[in-house]
């Protein structure tokens, strides 16, 4: 088999078989094959797409080019959640202990990443001493003990994925349908989770811009999740906005403490209830999706979820104080409220815009060696389709110095547009695709 | 300026600037943007192809990556000749002796190349004591007292277009139009002559498959040589069935030899007239094509065309004996007839077929280091159109041994398609793209 033969394949609109996918990954990861034929390749498949059977062997190939989590020493159902990613997203922080609370555990590995917040790794780490780095048996001993973990990555699971996404990065191919389904679910089957549910953004500040996109890797990430023997489900939500309110690492905490605790009800709340409705049912811990959501509910006005949560926070060695005594987190020294240059609706947040202001401020990394500042960010005061006064508070920074909250004012405010006529929000959750084969249900 | 972005751009259609196409083909040359950018920017090249405007600033951007051969000490008129390339194509050979026997002077650098037979020099080494080494001066002097030298180059002529050729080679973005033209043309324009003339080959056997695509390429390389400033010409050449009856190194100089001294007047006499005939028109040479045709008949039947060849073996250290005796030539030990199976009349000989014969005898490279053997190599003994009788001969091998022969025997026979019908041969001369704005004359 020749390298070149299989990009003309490619580039000419033919379908690699599963001997040459595998060939291929298999080849490439143990850099046989190297990047210049793969970054063509990349392109060709950008260009040309690939079918149901080619993304499923794809994303097969790269499941077998590294190791998998087994766990299977779980007692339970065991189910893992994924995000496309977005500006403002703590959903894994309010998730998992309230899917735990009902009694399907959840085994997530996470990444400190690269973006307008540190990962999920950086935003636990506002609790003094809590620490993400364990062995593969205490990461499998606390989800079967304390209902779920949030580990760093210690195995190599998909080198091969690893390398092609760096790879696409630099040479624009990231947005390539088949390469976004593969990346995606090689690293979640490898994860070893009997029910994936994934967080599919749409919107200006996603991936997919259109709702026709962000259908379309729905169905598409279900039909390969479920080929591969997972009961995989997809949700199609609004990323045209920031989700909830704060932007910045302990921000986001605060704010995902207070949605633990009943207090919050924005489109945070409404994901997770509907993140958690297609776990609890997939795992078959409630009969149909009343029955599920009822439980989540429960074990927020129960107080159970936010128990569940502090529990997490001790075993892994965190001062759990702070769960129930927020403002123990890291706090910035200065705070600027953001007023409203001119009256009338909210229009837009620009999301990308509102994620560069607390990047700007030192809440996120550039670069791999950067340290992330947990203190600053931005709290939201106005969403979409609120009414504002002039002078009102769109928001909040939180800021290191004076100098630097009033540069982060001002490009927060430019985040914003406001208009003279009433705004009518387009709904957050777009719909639920449950498998290929089913199709999507709003 | 960052190249993922230029990527991206020319991906989504978009297309590049003069800045951008030379920040490109620059930090390429020096090894500032990786193999893997490039790879993905030619197959995204390849999928949207480029305007006229982004093909001629990409010609320009390879040949200022490299030296260029000064030939202003020439005296007069000067012309070179390029060629898509086919099976059996010794045009060369003929083409610049009548040339510079009508006073024209051609300043031909030429390669070993990989292939069905050897390049150029390797058929001129076909003398012994021929040498196409020497320094640039001498190679100037050559062509102003002899009329005519060809070259191994020394230069570094475009070290873009080398480094980013064998890029494309492996990675299948030869056939993208806006590269291929760029390719030829600027290490043409880096050779230094006024009048270009091109011999696009269109067929099975060629890299333009059809007379459309042939036509556009013809079009495009007219249309960027002309805003080059220099005088170019292409012509459009069938290459369904191999350029003359000969292929391999001794046995296409015999024909070219054959075609000097007026003993040969097919397809491959027909093209050096046709190709003579743009050299002396737009030199100046001759004041309309029936000037330039009668001149170009008249060197062959006066001798003058041979004995200009002669001179020129001569001045590049061969013994011009064999010019006027061929049979000193090089010679296989082993030669056997090859039998029609089968009366008719013969529809198609597979062209790329008869170069591999060819090539597995000895007669062609398959990698840098293989050494070639001048003397195997098929005669055709019947062309597309001929009648035959079963057991009649159609062509003759010259191998080393009697197992290769008649291995090459039975392949040549295989590539040969006989058909009960008469058969009309499609015209040779497609058509004589002069310059974009008059467009195609047949």
């Amino acid at each position: 088999m020749r390298m070149t033969d299989l990009i003309q394949k490619k580039r000419d609109g033919g379908a690699l078989t599963r001997e040459e996918i595998r060939w291929m990954i298999g080849g490439y990861t143990q850099g046989d094959i190297p990047d210049y034929q793969m970054s063509a390749m990349a392109m060709a498949i950008y260009f040309r797409g690939m079918d149901m059977d080619e993304t499923y062997e794809l994303t097969m190939a790269m499941l077998d080019s590294g190791d998998r989590i087994d766990l299977s020493a779980v007692s339970g159902i065991k189910a893992d959640k994924h995000s496309t990613g977005g500006v403002g997203d703590k959903t894994s922080l309010v998730l998992c202990p309230m899917v735990a609370a009902c009694g399907v555990k959840m085994a997530k590995l996470s990444g400190r990443g690269l973006g307008h917040t540190g990962g999920t790794i950086d935003k636990l780490e506002s609790f003094p001493g809590f620490s993400t780095a364990m062995e593969e048996d205490a990461f499998l001993r606390q989800v079967d003990r304390v209902g779920f973990a949030i580990a760093g990555q210690t195995a190599q699971l998909c080198p091969a994925d690893k390398k092609l996404y760096a790879l696409r990065d630099v040479t624009a191919t990231v947005a390539s349908m088949p390469l976004i389904v593969s990346s995606i679910l090689c690293k979640k089957l490898a994860a070893g989770a009997d029910v994936i549910v994934l967080d599919v953004k749409c919107g200006s500040g996603a991936f997919m811009q259109t709702e026709q996109d962000a259908f379309g890797l729905a169905q598409a990430l279900t039909q390969v999740g479920r080929r591969a023997g997972r009961k995989v489900v997809a949700v199609v939500t609004d990323m045209d906005e920031p989700l909830g309110n704060a932007v910045g690492n302990a921000l986001e905490v605060k704010e995902a403490l207070a949605a633990l605790r009943g207090e919050y009800r924005g489109d945070l709340m409404d994901l997770c209830l509907t993140l958690g409705t297609q776990i609890l049912r997939e795992g078959g811990a409630a009969k149909d999706d009343a029955e599920a959501r009822a439980m989540l509910e429960n074990a927020i006005s129960s107080g159970a979820a936010l128990e569940k949560f502090a529990q997490f926070v001790r075993a892994q060695g965190g001062d759990a104080a702070a769960v129930y005594e927020p403002s123990l987190l890291p706090e910035a020294p200065v705070k600027l409220e953001v007023p409203a240059p001119v009256g009338g609706y909210v229009k837009r947040i620009h999301a990308e815009g509102v994620g560069l202001v607390s990047m700007r401020l030192g809440g996120g990394r550039a670069s791999k060696e950067d340290s992330v500042d947990l203190a600053v960010g931005v709290v939201l005061a106005k969403k979409v389709g609120d009414a504002v006064a002039a002078g009102e508070s769109l928001g909040w920074v939180h800021a290191r110095t004076a100098e630097a909250a009033r540069q982060a004012a001002e490009q927060l405010a430019a985040c914003y547009e406001i208009g003279p006529e009433p705004v009518e929000r387009a709904p957050f959750i777009k719909g639920v695709v449950r498998c290929a084969q089913e199709g999507a249900t709003a």
